[in-house]
């Protein structure tokens, strides 16, 4: 038995959930579980997320594809389907903070980040041992501000990458490198967005004397600081708080904050609706 | 258009959704929302709440629900259909602290909580002016731990309530009276279950010396504070916070609690499941 | 015994706890608490709060601050002493919304909140009833966006009140009615500042899909939403919540952090220190 | 200059601090933070946290001890002298779970947790390889239930270490152990304690349908997870979330409220008070 994750979305209509729930039926899938959401009932875009258990051997992937095809052209609906055991391969960037790449790379080695790490690539050569001791492919590429070496790093991680994360990588990516790549990039801000965009953040919250700090996992769009949000975690702060402590509790919400998002995205678990996000 | 909410249980199976998204498909319904869950796939029980639009004219509910027997006896299903307009009639009983009491008067005055509320009945005389000012009827039925009065109380509230709230209540109801009364009945107590069960719970806090506090609402069983928990709010407290501190804590966080209870209850978002409750 | 609230602040140095607590001591003093903060015990700001018990017959007020004023001078600090009998009168400016209002005004009847309420102005008219069944004074003031009717608020406000809650009071006050107020000013802000700031916060929020929303309260300053922040509340939500349910949560956090900013404030915990506060 | 934390405790009495910060102000030192706390101001107990820079040429430890001898004696005091930069060394017991060691062992190397750790004792050999990346030396000493081997860990842990962190050891030290060892040993529990003491605190958390959970850390005592709390990490859940989820979710937690006690402990902010602590 294999399990299988349908991604499924169309202009909001009677009959989807009947349709498609037909359909695993008549192939002998069970569903497991089944989440959907509608902007609006009325003339809103519908999003529907079922993972279901089927007999591999009576329908191979190719031929669930070819019979829901039909279906969803009925219904004019963009979808995807996954076997849950092809893993996703997620390249890491990173610069020199190095607490959300150990994280990431310990919750990876305890199974709890069921995804494949091809390459860490980092503009910091100290994280060498650690991703070594991991068997991870470790690419030292010395980018700057002024030179940011972006072919580079393309030319590994279009080719071995499914998504990418930036683990603290403190390099802003161009618009071309994103239109080039084509594929989802993750990055986690260290701050509570929409407040404290850009740089030093945590400073920027001890200055304005907020009571609340946070952290944010969201896809990185041209606009700095500007995409999707999938995941906000927050902490309560006090006066007594200086940077140092914002930066140190702040660690640790950003390592939460990212692993969620990189926990549910690589169950398939986020979509994108224009500038924000459904996590079912 | 009407607005119905279905809610079906059964043992967990391949077709349900497909089966019963079909049916509303049948009738021109639209689904709004749909939840489900399963305790286990294989050979565990399933539950579904789905909300939808229909019109009323063309099926109501007698021959919507004429038209759902044969396919949830074919699953060998429980289900119930309810209109959304159709509010329940909420019964509140209460003793001295009032802010729960007033709280959900608010709430309810306020159009956030969408029920009828029959009565107030009080074993404290002095709630009769709060609540005539929102043209309630209040019945003060003088009970005490040795004369529980429950007799009166059950001939009011079986026959004008379709579920009961105590809101903060402390006597304890024999399970003759929950027998008789054969309706659910939610409680909220005063501390985070399954801590500090029974009397004096912000005290008990207090002397184990906790970090956090909590409130709960859950459904009243025979046995005390044993009931199946719905909703849990919690708040971090200090080794300065006396037992005053967490009393005002707490009765902020039982508010919300028990409201968050009666919100979801009255949406029939709320489903048993032995010893444990499914919050859609 | 009379409980005493001595708040004290100059530039760090050395000896000010130990002068100012040996003043307690010499006029027999018993220290309840004591609370203190420098922003740098290098160059900093020094803030003090002593909360004391002292025999109100041997020492009266006028003498203690006799004695305090040289102690003072020798700091060369800012300083003042409070009786914790004597209340303080809060003043209320109240829009349409009547949420903010109803929870301080059952948390002041319940007793939890040790405040006077000289007044509640409102450019509402429906909430008479309500001020009135709590026997306090109701102005109906019809200010609106193009005459704000400042004079005659002030007239009340300056000499009736301490200090003033806007509890969600939807017009903004002029730089020239702070000036002539002189007095500190609570605002409830209904998103978690410094984000959202402006109208309409929970569209705002909806549409940028936060995943977490707050309310914030803070001293109003002649900027709008730029004044000190003293107490956020936040509250994780998800796609799943409209408009109607951010509001819904909203207005349960506005209520407390509100609330929890009047509590500290009348017992003389919140200290501004330029544009942050200080919460002891 | 150093900076020295001074913990002083006694019967609530007059003049204590007035005659304590007087000594600090005669040795020419420069209070950085202040923290008290009193049970009672009547009749109660009184704990007091002083740390103030000094100038160690002027003032050694030995004669700032001596000096303050006849004040601690005068008001019968129990009290400490620590010197900031002089590192408590933490002993670690663990099993086979890594995430908390793990954690330690981060935290201890970005220079988080300023603390010397001379040894990790495991019954479980597999810890050895990351243990030695970090140059701390590994001792495997096989303990099981039948066979605790409590002799062999004492015998290094009783020189070597300041204070133990069971950081998810699954064997319960015996009274005798705790006996001989003298000094402090904070465990991790994987529940919000006191509820769900004992093992598998997810699996009972899970059945009893809670929809929050938690992680405790706490002072070891012979009785079972009753010793006094020192820090509690809780995280809403639904029905959705299984053991597994539950004990992922966990993971995280105890990570947390394990490293803010150590935090918290290296810099003497934590105060026994009988089963209870103060978290300065």
């Amino acid at each position: 038995m294999q399990t299988v994750i349908l991604l499924f979305q169309c202009a909001d209509q009677k009959g989807i959930v009947a349709k498609v729930s037909d359909f695993i039926f008549q192939h002998a899938g069970n569903i497991i579980t089944a989440d959907q959401y509608s902007t609006d009932p009325e003339n809103g875009h519908f999003f529907l997320r079922i993972e279901f258990y089927i007999d591999e051997i009576l329908h191979d992937k190719q031929s669930l594809e070819a019979a829901l095809g039909p279906i969803a052209g009925h219904f004019d609906a963009e979808w995807k389907m996954y076997y849950k055991h092809e893993r996703l391969r997620m390249g890491i960037l990173v610069s020199k903070p190095d607490h959300c790449l150990v994280d990431l790379l310990y919750r990876w080695r305890s199974g709890e980040l069921d995804v494949d790490i091809p390459f860490v690539i980092s503009n910091y050569e100290g994280h060498r041992k650690i991703v070594k001791q991991c068997s991870i492919p470790f690419y030292f590429i010395p980018a700057t501000k002024d030179n940011r070496r972006e072919e580079e790093i393309l030319k590994r991680a279009s080719r071995d990458s499914d998504f990418l994360v930036l683990a603290r990588y403190m390099l802003i990516l161009s618009g071309d490198f994103m239109d080039e790549y084509g594929k989802d990039i993750i990055n986690i801000h260290h701050s509570f967005l929409p407040s404290f965009k850009g740089s030093a953040p945590y400073r920027q919250a001890f200055e304005r004397g907020v009571k609340v700090i946070g952290a944010t996992a969201h896809f990185v769009t041209e606009t700095l600081d500007e995409g999707a949000i999938i995941s906000q975690i927050v902490e309560r702060v006090s006066h007594k708080d200086g940077v140092d402590d914002l930066e140190r509790k702040g660690k640790n919400m950003e390592k939460q904050a990212l692993s969620h998002a990189v926990y549910n995205y690589i169950d398939y678990r986020i979509i994108k609706c224009r500038n924000k996000t459904i996590v079912f």
